[in-house]
């Protein structure tokens, strides 16, 4: 136990409470106090660490994240069961401001032939909600160009599903799956706030620090 | 109050938590028990419920995010705080991927001429930690082509950049920079996991559902 904390990361009390939780499966009993973990711990450990820490998943959404993981789900579907824990509860918005964002977002995807729409999907109802809450706030205006991100967003995907399905082992590809999802948010997030630093120094001006 | 809260969808209760915790500044007292609350007031309601409900931040960062709109920083340095207060605590990694990450996403900087990435930066920081939990969970071959993904994130900072200065008033392009920040994370991820979805399906296989 003590090694598996230090391996992974992970405080002997929290390792505790994932066993009891049941994120984390117990190890082999060796005597009535002593119990062999396997690398396959250690890497859950780590797993649970990353999709809490960076991915600001709570451990519900976890445990459901994990179950799907070890389920027999296509990774289609186990990538379904990610977005769905990711993309939390939408906000509350009006009726009106809602149906101008869905008609915009079907506007794009019907255009472009990526496909029809599903109303009720959790991503879709999510990504209403977001573009009507910006024109709640007056900001419609920052849904003008959102063609040009459902473009960029597309290509981001593309090197998602390659680099994924590059993977040889299919163990490899559901778990990749789980994590370009979840770090690759944060990490693309982090490369646009870069880039948002280093272009509106730019053009707002600033004194260097 | 009651109009307050109808025109802002926030409950009065609510309200008034954030009046006392100085998140909303006082109305107009007309009376001993009734205030004037103006436009700004529902405007800044629906400011914090967006960054609490689609940017998922705490009320700890709006008050920090909040002070820095109502100061007089720069845009540059206004975004500078909405950045650091989005980016949260980043996780423990070990020196060695930290190492790792580092050396990459500087590489990547140099190579293109984007300038001197700053090793204490919040978000090259959470960056770096991201990337790093990437490569301790052995998946560093999802970084191999990050390059590209710097690629792309630099052309929707681009959009995110060109949309914000292409508004004519002063205070809107500091709220709708925190907006294009906070909600435009948001929105981008959920286009991105919408085009994975298209493509896996295409890729990986599924019945349709």
């Amino acid at each position: 136990m003590a090694e598996l904390s230090a391996e992974s990361g992970v405080p002997v009390a929290t390792v505790k409470y994932y066993l009891r939780e049941g994120l984390l499966p117990p190890g082999e009993r060796t005597s009535p106090n002593q119990a062999r973990y396997s690398a396959a711990h250690v890497q859950r450990l780590r797993l649970i660490k990353a999709l809490t820490e960076v991915g600001g998943m709570s451990l519900a959404s976890v445990g459901a994240v994990l179950e799907a993981i070890d389920g027999d789900k296509t990774p289609h579907r186990t990538m379904g069961v990610v977005q769905e824990e990711l993309a939390g509860t939408p906000p509350q918005v009006s009726e009106e401001a809602a149906q101008w964002a869905w008609e915009l977002l079907d506007g794009i995807v019907r255009r472009n032939g990526w496909g029809e729409l599903k109303r009720k999907h959790v991503g879709v109802v999510n990504l209403v909600a977001a573009l009507a809450t910006a024109k709640e706030l007056g900001h419609e205006k920052l849904a003008e160009r959102l063609e040009e991100y459902a473009h960029l967003a597309l290509r981001v995907a593309e090197l998602d599903v390659d680099t994924v399905t590059g993977l040889t082992s299919f163990d490899k590809i559901i778990e990749a799956g789980l994590v370009v999802t979840v770090l690759g948010d944060r990490i693309f997030a982090g490369l646009r706030h870069l880039g948002q630093e280093l272009l509106s120094r730019e053009v707002l001006g600033d004194v260097p620090d």
